[in-house]
């Protein structure tokens, strides 16, 4: 049986296109851009090359580019950076539905004797740009908004937040790892100054992120050592994932309008046929300002691990907000924080689609879906039980 | 014409069986490792299985492997981990021989409240044991030896300085880069807590490390987020990166004794040329206990950067510990550290042999950097000129 990948938003395959552009770079083109020999001037050329693509996909310049480890390490760069930049003191505001990178970064900031405002998002997931601006401090200098939630889809007024924020000249950082590939990165109209990628996550490959960076912003680095990324990210440039992250978002680029236009339909048709097919089934998120291939719903009175796993033996690979950690079932902080009920964000579904998702797959996923999820009821309430 | 590459302590080509490990995990098995389905417990599999390799490799536990991505992330990891966890106080000593991710770390660590003692090397770069202890003091919690050095080659006395410091309960990490894939990783015999590692220096990936975190241990995590890595760091797996350095880790040891042994013949030989035949040359470093493939010499009176530069227009890719930066000549601190003369120093030159190193590209050098020692001393005082 040919499985069903429907978990885009944890990780998706790497582009075949992708792997072929960083392919010369492991063995054969391996130079060490630092190094001022042949080798590795080729390989310095190859980084230069591959800024200069991200840069376009951001409307950016090259100089604004810094490549990390991956979204985890921009997000915690950009709060962190900009934080110690400004001597662990001051407030900064971020939202309570953002992904663990920021808000553990946060708490720890907090420990550092900064103030942090967590704004509340409404029930579909979204901020308001008002709420930002009235949690505004004397001495806020730095906003943390994601682009789009992870979890529910939601996407955030990032363009109108930064709007106001540019005017008042506080720092603004988004979270745009699960937007990336979906929406317009273009930084100028979104008037951010720090905004974060992960290249896992648009059929580039693991291990390789950036943080864009406006030229003027001060951020202290975060990794010490050797004089790389313009002396804002220590260690050895992982070359080929580099050339990967660039070619992804090229290819992300060149394709999106089409390729949303193509998984918005396929998204409301299979929120559609669940909402008619699944009894009790709960769309969370917005409507209409989510993600393009984002589809989640809460099954009240089931656990969504235990619907993940008996997807997956269906061959339906998907994912739950809810986790089970250290034997107790723990509800997605996101779904909390839109006001759910502990007991239905319990049974939260992501169903995350991408370039190989089919109608087909589609429907054949809700004739399943719909089997399981009745199943799973009909053996009652198996909330915490199912948690090993 | 082939180029001779001889500088392997700056990077490696990636070993093409160990690309070949690696391949499947890009677009195949591309899973998430924390995805609880399918797709993901495959990538969970080939993480755990990966890091039982890298275990093996050093003697230790599979649950004291920390993937990170490269070995400068390792050691700002362990010694501002170790820091923080110990509240940014006391006292910690290294050596004024480090590679910069550790001394650029401690000089961030001065300004957050932590002494630093830097202990000095001798002039062959070696750190005696009885200096360490000596610089001890009843509030010092960490100890950061690098194993073998960078631009010179010097194997510091690990395991002595290990055994000392374990009878006092002092913490001890050791930058084990260099050394990796020439000495002995086991960490056992090494007594050592922490053990910084990065892959590309051993024919795997760039932009994928380790550090070695013994049982018991205690280090604050510095990058936040998800709960990887048992919450040490955090950051989707680089699932093909770490199976890459699984598998050069595996390979290198299987061959480390009798490729050390042919890189030694081929080094020694070597050195015994350049002494002959190079007018004025002067080997840095010991001339027994230095890695196997490091041969470093000065030069006094030329310009080591543009010696490197002739020899890569002669095909060979070598490197040199002083840098030009911002228009200035920077002599190497290693080399400023075992009691050069800056002017003698400015004239160095590191040859690291590798796997493809063979005696015939020896002798080929050989004459080609005496002719350019010799036309580069006939251009007169070129230093400083020669820097842009």
């Amino acid at each position: 049986m040919q499985r069903v990948y429907l978990d885009h938003a944890a990780t998706t395959p790497l582009d075949p296109e992708v792997f072929l552009a960083m392919k010369p770079y492991f063995s054969d083109e391996f130079g060490n851009p630092s190094s001022i020999h042949e080798t590795g001037h080729r390989a310095y050329l190859a980084l230069t090359r591959a800024r200069e693509k991200v840069a376009r996909a951001l409307s950016s310049r090259p100089n604004e580019i810094i490549f990390t480890s991956g979204g985890t390490e921009s997000d915690n760069l950009a709060l962190k950076g900009a934080a110690e930049a400004h001597g662990f003191k001051g407030h900064i505001i971020t939202t309570a539905v953002e992904h663990h990178a920021i808000l553990h970064t946060a708490r720890y900031l907090e420990t550092r004797g900064v103030a942090v405002t967590y704004v509340p998002a409404d029930e579909k997931g979204r901020v308001e740009p008002r709420s930002i601006i009235d949690a505004l401090r004397d001495d806020t200098f730095l906003v943390s908004v994601m682009y789009a939630n992870n979890e529910i889809g939601t996407i955030q007024p990032i363009d109108e937040i930064g709007k106001e924020l540019q005017r008042r000249k506080v720092l603004f950082h988004t979270d745009a790892v699960q937007a990336a590939g979906s929406l317009s990165l273009d930084v100028r109209s979104l008037h951010v100054d720090m905004l974060s990628l992960s290249a896992h996550k648009f059929y580039g490959p693991k291990g390789i992120g950036a943080l864009y960076l406006k030229n003027g912003v001060v951020i202290e680095p975060q990794q010490l050592g050797g004089g790389q990324e313009l002396k804002r990210r220590a260690s050895t440039e992982n070359v080929p994932g580099i050339v990967g992250l660039a070619a992804a978002i090229e290819a992300a680029e060149l394709k999106r309008k089409k390729e949303s236009e193509r998984l918005i339909a396929l998204r409301d048709h299979l929120i559609r046929a669940v909402e008619e097919r699944v009894e009790g089934s709960l769309l969370t998120g917005d409507r209409v300002d989510r993600l393009p291939n984002n589809v989640s719903f809460c099954f009240p009175g089931i656990e969504g691990e235990a619907l993940v796993m008996r997807l997956s033996e269906q061959g339906f690979d998907t994912s739950s907000g809810s986790a089970c950690t250290s034997g107790n079932l723990d509800p997605s902080h996101v779904l909390q924080a839109i006001g759910l009920d502990r007991d239905v964000s319990l049974g939260s579904l992501r169903v995350s689609l991408g370039t190989s998702t089919t109608e087909k797959d589609m429907d054949r996923f809700v004739g399943v879906l719909s089997r399981e999820v009745a199943k799973l009821k009909t053996m009652g309430n198996v909330i915490d039980v199912a948690c090993r």
